[in-house]
């Protein structure tokens, strides 16, 4: 069974986490969202994909989420010294992942064989593919209640998300460079090829929306939207990590399963939601959505395994 | 008394160390090579800029002579692993001068404005500066008897000078971007202002002699000739550290301070030699330059500092 998961960051790495434990890897291709990459120190830094790729290897940080395990802090301790921009924390082992990407891409290589590299110095099984090689960066427009000069400032992403901790209120966002970009080779072909098609419970503004936003891949999910399962990232009204629900509000989207409904309604025929929103089956399926109640509050990978399984047999 | 040294890594680096010992730091201005510099891993690396910094700091690995003193290297070891390249160290805390320089040069700072930022947060009292903001980058012709299918081809000067070990046999030197670069404010002023200009103990046709390609500098040091004192790098025959005997040669020099003052006496008016090569005396003054002998070996700050006095008083 060939399983195609869209992917952010932490939430999605989660639930492949649990997924390989319960299908074939090498049967899953991830499609992971590059908006959140950024250029810092002349690194080319990509946090979805080393999220997933760590988090697979089983070598993240579980406390954070993000970064390794065990990781030492040598090299941004001297930045900090140095007056250096040290907001965006990059451990030692983990600044190894940036110094990789950054010399493969100066020699040319493309982000989808630099990905795979190091997804196979890390021994992952399952095919990462990053949705795009071409540079989309989400762009934040501030809210006009942001603090002090920032507001209605359009911002860099990280510079929003890591730099203010995403606590200014969002008035818009965009997919800079998304119109201009090409699907890495393969994508759409996994999204036509597999059994079931995933909608990680990722982030669906800024994780989901700018893979959504590449051309042919929104079309190439639509395509297949009866074998379309998303499971929902709102869990009794609040993300279960991130901003999404401040986001969703924000953007006058209602933070709740139904209003994770109306967004992928044309895209999913399947709402994966935790019992804790049983209230809100109706509102699922008032959007055109079959709704699948099972547990999705993924504590660790058994957890994880148990919502993969279940999705599997929805999709 | 204002001194002015032409510099390039180790070499002018402990002479400097002396030097700040014996007279004023902050009437010494160092006017330092650029065209070892190169970008790895996406970084910008000077390393002679960084050598003279943490030398002047006390804070240079005392055994390699690179580097940081109390090194990790975690962020190496990482990237071994993942099969990147790895030929040129960089420890972990010595990374972050890196990642700050490249920042910052993205931020659109000048290299000298940077690299007067990292010295006052090592605690420099002199002045470094950069000899141009200008990318002038040393390029390597290697010897028709180089191994393999080396021979003929021109590398960059860390290829040949870490990757290769200095090993292969040199046919050439050029200093690309040399004739478009322009000084660094403060340089030619510098010069034409100090009571004393030192050409330090550093390879004359890798360290010194891209400093004098910038234009306008070679000319404003001839300026100054009679106050120009050089130290040779050459005693009894040999380089004290790294390849300047075997390049010289290599490029058909005699390796010895005869040499060194036949490359040197259209600049400087005298030469500082070792009394290991007291014998030689003579061929200095032939090449039409003062001979001043004196023991010019550092092997510390003590010995450094003697030959710091030794060359004021004769500039």
């Amino acid at each position: 069974m060939n399983v195609c998961v869209l992917a952010g960051g932490v939430g999605a790495a989660r639930f492949l986490a649990g997924l390989i434990r319960v299908t074939d890897p090498s049967s899953i291709t991830a499609i992971v969202n590059v908006a959140d990459d950024m250029v810092l120190h002349g690194l080319h830094i990509s946090p979805d994909l080393d999220t997933v790729t760590y988090t697979l290897a089983g070598a993240i940080n579980p406390e954070t989420g993000w970064g390794l395990a065990g990781e030492s802090w040598v090299a941004m301790q001297e930045l900090e010294r140095l007056g250096g921009a040290a907001w965006f924390r990059l451990g030692d082992k983990d600044l190894a992942t940036h110094l990789y990407r950054t010399q493969r891409l100066a020699e040319g290589a493309t982000l989808a064989e630099i990905t795979d590299e190091l997804a196979r110095r890390f021994g992952l099984d399952c095919q990462l593919l990053p949705v795009t090689n071409d540079a989309v960066r989400t762009r934040v427009t501030l809210g006009p209640e942001a603090s002090g000069d920032l507001a209605g400032r359009e911002v860099a992403f990280q510079d929003w998300f890591v730099g203010m901790s995403h606590d200014e209120p969002v008035a818009a966002l965009r997919f800079e460079g998304a119109e201009l970009a090409s699907p890495t080779p393969g994508v759409t072909e996994a999204l036509a090829e597999a059994d079931v098609v995933v909608i990680a419970p990722s982030n669906p503004l800024v994780s989901i929306e700018p893979v959504l936003a590449v051309p042919g891949v929104r079309a190439a999910v639509r395509e297949r939207r009866e074998n379309v399962v998303a499971i929902s990232p709102i869990v009794g009204g609040r993300a279960l990590k991130g901003p999404a629900d401040r986001l969703m509000a924000d953007l006058g989207i209602e933070p709740s399963v139904g209003g994770v409904a109306r967004l992928y309604a044309p895209l999913a025929a399947t709402l994966v939601i935790d019992p804790a929103d049983t209230d809100h089956v109706a509102s699922v399926e008032a959007a055109g959505m079959r709704c699948v109640v099972t547990p999705t509050v993924m504590a660790g990978p058994p957890e994880a395994a148990a919502l993969a399984r279940e999705v599997l047999n929805c999709g």
